[in-house]
């Protein structure tokens, strides 16, 4: 019989379960309310709930390898999720204990980010490979290294937060976390339209985005623009695609990686930003690494990316305990 | 009896090995001219009978458990040493290979400053750390990442040129290596002759630096300057450190690294550079990282850093064969 791992996406608003065979194939999935569970417990009742379904879909307990769960704040040292601002719970909650616990099965958890990074080694553009880095650019920008086949957590398990990297020392843009000049102040869909107001407001040129207020510019409307030859878009695009191809250059020197693969909902702005950042990386990185990353979008459907990364996290985990 | 290994320091100017003990203790060590060389077969003869001897001194072959070679320009994987500026041989050179065919001991080689990254991992300031980053601040900066106990390789052995990250990514300085803005271009003991002149030119404040010539400005002389409580010269290392304070909080957000362990010529500065370095990365490092990374200066002698570095490499390696 077949041997699966169950993977769990925990967002804060919904909770994705599903089984997952090697080759990535999904037999099943479910998927539920978050928000509703104000009581960490209660969730965890309802989780069991759903992984007895996919347990049994599966063909009993032995042919369930393990779970892994993708989840924001995650400490993978602890197995806790530490004071998840998106998520109901308050403090420090062992979740991984709780669900392995409740369920008999095997269970390891890690940051969302690492999960894609993971899913994208064994299901998707990184398939392969030993050293690269993924670098997911929704809201904010997240990121998931990976040197010799493995994720990097560093002492605390905090590495990896490339959005954090300082691209504009001088004068840069404030960044929610509160410093300034941040990637992610940049190249997020947040940056982009940041940008598109800066542009809007400090030049004269005519654009289809001077149709719309300021506060309701977001990357795709800009991306809307620039589909439609807008040249002011397109500029925004260049500008983040700079920044983000200067920044990926400094990564380099960092873990030498044989590629970036880029994801998130910025990347449906497919070459208005990839042409930019590839250009920029390789006029800006370092002579030794000029021949060697490329830089690549996700191969994974986005519906799935985020459930086959925590299967990956299963998979591997699976393998390394043997 | 005890078991040693041959820590050997091939540099531009000097070879020197040494047959070092478990503990790095240094029980005898030669040295001689590398430029003296043109042929590298005539150079790997003259090693034979340096490492023979030793050999010798620690009891007979069975004593003696590894080789490790710490070299410029190495090529990790290969094996070989590819076109170094700084050595009398041109092209491609199989290093390793040829001493171990020629001696019967069993040889790795890696670049200088991952050798010395993992000499402090063995004996000095990062003894029982699994994750820290070396930093390498003379002529030029060079690191070594280390990760989870091992040194970061990447896709072709080049990680870890964190000198040529871009502290400065608009209107910044050239770098020896054709970009613009590098750490290396702010934070070597060029950088900080090259503030030294910069500063003397735009600025009107008297300095104890005015009496000697622009050319003659050392990294050296500042720190003189500084000792004997000239403003300017202390103002250059507090230049120097916000610079490199501010590339330690970027490099955090990359691996999480207990400490940063600075090493090289410039750290005899102390306190001068120091003291802003520490304060500049506690107020720009990323939350998460606040509490955690310390920045040490290397605990090793000058003097015997590079070869304990090499040392260390063929314990480690030892450890990995077994």
């Amino acid at each position: 019989m077949k041997s699966y791992v169950i993977g769990f996406d925990l967002g804060g608003t919904n909770s994705v379960l599903a089984l997952v065979d090697k080759e990535g194939g999904i037999a099943a999935r479910t998927s539920f309310r978050t928000d509703e569970f104000e009581e960490v417990d209660e969730y965890v009742d309802r989780c069991a709930e759903v992984i007895g379904g996919l347990i049994e879909r599966a063909g009993g307990k032995e042919q369930v390898v393990a779970l892994g769960i993708g989840a924001p704040d995650v400490n993978y040292e602890s197995r806790c999720i530490e004071n998840a601002t998106n998520l109901p719970w308050k403090g420090v909650v062992p979740l991984a204990d709780k669900i392995e616990r409740k369920t008999g099965i095997r269970t390891v958890m890690t940051n969302d980010a690492k999960a894609a990074a993971l899913g994208e080694m064994l299901y998707g553009a990184a398939k392969g490979m030993k050293d690269f880095i993924m670098i997911t650019l929704g809201t904010g920008v997240g990121s998931g290294i990976v040197v010799d086949g493995k994720i990097v957590y560093g002492k605390r398990g905090f590495a990896g937060e490339l959005g954090h990297i300082s691209v504009r020392p001088e004068n840069g843009r404030a960044c929610p976390c509160g410093r300034k000049g941040c990637l992610e102040a940049y190249c997020s869909a947040t940056g982009v339209a940041r940008t598109a107001v800066e542009f809007l407001e400090t030049r004269k040129t005519d654009s289809l985005l001077r149709r719309i207020s300021a506060s309701a510019v977001t990357s795709k409307k800009v991306y809307e623009a620039a589909v439609e030859g807008d040249g002011l878009a397109r500029e925004i695009f260049e500008y983040t695609g700079r920044i983000l191809g200067e920044a990926l250059a400094d990564c380099a020197t960092f873990s030498d990686p044989e590629a970036f693969i880029l994801f998130g909902g910025l990347t449906k702005a497919g070459e208005f930003l990839l042409e930019p950042v590839v250009r920029t990386y390789h006029e800006m990185v370092f002579e030794n690494y000029r021949s060697t990353a490329c830089i690549l979008f996700s191969e994974l459907k986005e519906a799935d990316a985020a459930v086959l990364g925590a299967a990956a996290l299963a998979w591997t985990a699976g393998i390394d305990f043997k």
